[in-house]
């Protein structure tokens, strides 16, 4: 309670969707969506549900895991989703899917998972508390519980680099 | 050598480097580049380097780690560094390194890290075999064990999602 | 039903929702939103509705009225949101309406209100039946009446636009 | 003339033109203009003619029709022109016409037609006063009668809509 | 005449003429609209006039000139003209003109001139002949010889560059 | 000494480089690099290597020589060099050179060469003294010496140009 001043909120209240018509401007040589750009779709829509559950703007922090599962093709008509499955004290992490709804049938295909985390910041780009989460249905408390899981990794990782980097600068 | 009948590449010979000049239409209303514009970057460097040891067209197939060390500011000189840290079977584990070159003093400081896995791939978009890498220095090598350990951790976590996937379908 | 061998669809079926956050590279010199970029984020959304009703490609025929009620500004949440009014033969009139989320307060402001003409196509571009849409409840209704009027002074102004042209070539 | 304290100016004085060469970004998967794109561009040469009468900012208003007759191609050569049909206290009624010309021949085709209202802003987005337009020709007569019919239709509508969502909240 | 078989054309028939609003996304730090974007507008009116003379397509062949004369900055309203300067066998020399004009007091001034060379095409990409120009004011005549002049500095650079391509590979 | 205060740079300390991929949305209908396009490329690093010179914001003040030598397609690697040929009192030259690079033999040719001029300037735009340069290798120092000799034709072209306008007034 002292830990979290701000009043907690549900998954449902930020979850945000948005939808892109592929165009061939968005394609490479093979008439499929290069990867840069559904990378930038997936930032969007995932910086559109934390801005929702912090109230106030958000920079993206990481990207956890992203994967592509099936290429995605011009004039296909592509639906991300995204939802935040944890709030830490300035930070959220945020699930995004992508499906690609086919206009004749109807039915939709699993094209993209990611997980990313977003800092809460002010205009001057300080990082702000932002309120906790609220899960509420079985599966929004598994994915609360994954987000904790995959933040210890994180951390285990970052650790992990930065011995590298101090044993040897890291170099490309 | 039966598994790999093309013959093993050096790191050094797909090295890939690319610099972008950042511009407002590239901010965020804070005046940064925004988190997707910055993978996208990331996303061809990492393609060139791919593309430059399979000598063939390569496809996103999942990113595995990326962060947001430092903010980027409009009319800051970024550099992208993009090598192969091990070559699969038909994809190659490529990380990619961000930095910021002042250009008044010419020093440098981090601003991102990725680590991506790209497929190759002929015309018609079917999976081919890619040459080893030949790690040469204790660094190359460390990489290379480096990115072994993270695509076991990558199938630990895909079995793990399919699982949650088969209990109960995954919504957002 | 002869003139109608498709089954009718209702209209939340093909109802349709995009989402955009503003960035600079959208803003005219004042910081707002201009207005061709917004006509674009509409058109889209409306083609959107106009596709996942006729389930096949859509092209925009005519934009009937659009109004701008108040600016769009950087870093602004635009939510677009579009559904069928009514369908013809080969066409449909969809309404749009986009709305500002103020991310503070997460209230709404109306910002814009459309209505376009799309009509459906096949690959090849020549035109195709739509089925006939089922309004349900009085507001759909109503929606479906006021099409249906609209139509009609379209056709009128058409018709008046046609033999000025006759009387004399239509110049700018 | 006491109403009206700028000077008249005629229609010439602001007529504006704008070509484009049509590229594959521009295009949608038919290997067509996108009509959003279209709009973008009659939205621009109208901003022109009316920052050229107004001589200060302009704001789209509204767009009140807007047709596409013929598809545009990639690779086709587009040209523009916008003039003001009417005056109005602030704002300024434009009529735009898009043509393709064809390269060989040196033929043209019309290919769209569209009313748009601009108002004239000040550099803090206040309205201004506009000159008023003094027509000429007998064809910018009528264009200057048939801009005022289409306001008084403009405004019934508007009546109309605030009726509707006085009675029932506008909802898509 | 048996040189060319094609009717001369005058060079107003292909003179062409580009306007822009410069947007913050054409803009760099200093709010100036930037060098290579300028570049493009050039380069696209260039074309125009090219592809009308020619009555075909048209690929860039060299820039033989460019100078900024003075910034542009943005919703500064930028016009581009073009004119062929000299037509030869499958190639024509294009003279570009840019002018700011100013919204408030509708004066202009210059801010940059390039001379650029295009080659007609056919849609495989061989090169086509052109028909010859016919100048006909003092000012197209003068253009006509000095478009000579600048063919000839043109052949002696390109065999200075050759001869030192020869004597040591061309390095940066 | 006294003329130069800044101390003198080197060749390699400033050299660039930028890489490109060809995205459709990159090409006109032939499939190829459009000519503005590849402009636009050739500014940003010639830029690169204008910026890492002066150590300060630079403008383009004029392009000397462009040309196109072959062209660039769909999803080829483009990779741009670009270094200070020589520095003048603001402003230095600087050469460009594009190269192709085959993915599949890594064999590159030779697809564009430029010479630019920019001006160093500070955050006010106003011109500032750059860094005398200093050409170690035989090569750079007749690619010094070229820079010399072009800056006089330029002059002695702008000098003609600026008689022409005097006599009458340029028009296109």
């Amino acid at each position: 309670m002292d830990k979290y001043p701000l009043e907690a909120r549900t998954v449902s209240e930020s979850q945000s969707e948005r939808s892109e018509i592929i165009f061939p401007a968005d394609a490479n040589a093979l008439g499929n969506l290069f990867g840069g750009r559904l990378m930038q779709f997936i930032d969007l829509v995932g910086a559109m549900a934390a801005a929702r559950h912090a109230r106030t703007y958000v920079v993206t922090a990481s990207m956890d895991h992203l994967d592509f599962i099936a290429p995605v093709h011009v004039s296909d008509l592509l639906v991300l989703k995204a939802s935040v499955n944890r709030a830490f004290r300035t930070s959220m992490e945020i699930g995004v899917k992508a499906l690609v709804e086919d206009i004749q049938s109807g039915q939709t295909r699993h094209v993209s998972s990611a997980y990313l985390t977003y800092v809460a910041v002010d205009a001057q780009g300080n990082p702000m508390e932002v309120p906790p989460l609220l899960p509420e249905t079985p599966h929004q408390k598994r994915r609360y519980e994954d987000a904790g899981r995959r933040r210890e990794h994180r951390a285990a990782e970052s650790q992990h680099r930065k011995q590298r980097t101090e044993a040897s600068e890291w170099k490309v």
